[in-house]
């Protein structure tokens, strides 16, 4: 049987790291075998560019341009890892995946929807994720949490009006399609969303049992 | 004035190098003002992504993350270098383009022409080159000459086949377009390769000066 894709979406200070790990747990917790893996990354290639994409520098990249080496990242990264891995009968557990795309480059650089639907298409096929949870909380807390931690990449640099159109670009595509998504309220006591998130999860195995 | 956009492509060893260097003082002779840049390549970015591109690795690298790593190098070469000069009146004049897509990822790679038009168009709109000259020789003896240089890279290692492929691509290619493209026929004496590049662009210039 196939594996399930899942992934976690959310702007920057959400707590998609320590979530992540819960999640781990619940897997192994649940017998399921499973691959943990990120975007933009997740084979040795895919992580070159992410290097790129990331790495702060003094020419100005264009929007069109980082879109690019996005989905070439997540074209090798679908056909050397996520598809061999669910097609084995693995879970994939993905930190980021297209949501990601749509929410920053979409919204945040306000490249619209159409090209990244076209290149959706083009290296996805019909390909989603089985369940997609985006952790939120309000851009400031988000980013006074990350600003905690080491330097900031070059999209981490960007201003809180950015990272407002990222936020309410995840919570829009979440409210238009209820079956894949789930918003969970990442600003509550970790316990709280814990909740959240392992009843997410129970709901979604039990569902895939009984169908 | 804009200026004109001139591209030059060929397979592997037909002389790309000493011929743009011809081509060089052909421009400083007319006294045109002008660049010379590359693709995959042109600005920093660019160039990082040629070499992701180019490296030789384990990993298999999937046909459409190599496509989709071309055009984001494109993106940015034409954003932050070709357009800008080509406005300010300045020549440009690019070893490989775009026809070096569709003849060593379109038809090298046997991907077809599709999803290259589909990036064509999202990348360049309808910019093209002004004038392209390919350097055509029979494919032994280009890797017979490339082999007498330094290491191959990704693309240089692959088989006689591959080449025969992109070749015939780059003919069909001039064949119907015989307004922008000419072709140079390089397994010639390096004079007579040189007078028949000069008979090209004076005629160019002279056109250009009519028109």
């Amino acid at each position: 049987m196939r594996g399930k894709f899942i992934t976690i979406e959310g702007t920057e200070g959400v707590g998609k790291t320590t979530n992540i790990a819960f999640i781990k747990q619940w897997l192994d917790d649940n017998g399921i075998s499973f691959i943990n893996t990120r975007e933009p990354g997740g084979t040795p290639l895919a992580e070159e560019i992410r290097q790129v994409l990331l790495s702060n520098r003094d020419e100005k990249v264009c929007s069109k341009a980082e879109l690019l080496m996005m989905f070439a990242g997540r074209a090798q990264h679908i056909d050397q890892v996520i598809e061999p891995q669910l097609a084995q009968g693995n879970w994939v557990l993905c930190d980021r995946f297209t949501d990601a795309t749509y929410a920053y480059q979409g919204a945040g650089r306000e490249m619209g929807d159409d090209l990244i639907k076209d290149l959706e298409t083009m290296v996805q096929g019909d390909m989603r994720p089985d369940l997609t949870l985006i952790l939120d909380v309000p851009v400031e807390l988000g980013l006074e949490r990350a600003g905690k931690r080491s330097e900031p990449d070059r999209f981490e640099l960007e201003k809180t009006d950015f990272f407002n159109r990222v936020r309410h670009a995840y919570l829009s595509i979440a409210t238009n399609n209820p079956q894949r998504y789930k918003i969970i309220d990442a600003s509550q006591a970790l316990e709280h969303v814990q909740l959240q998130i392992a009843d997410t999860l129970n709901s979604f195995l039990q569902k895939d049992h009984n169908g």
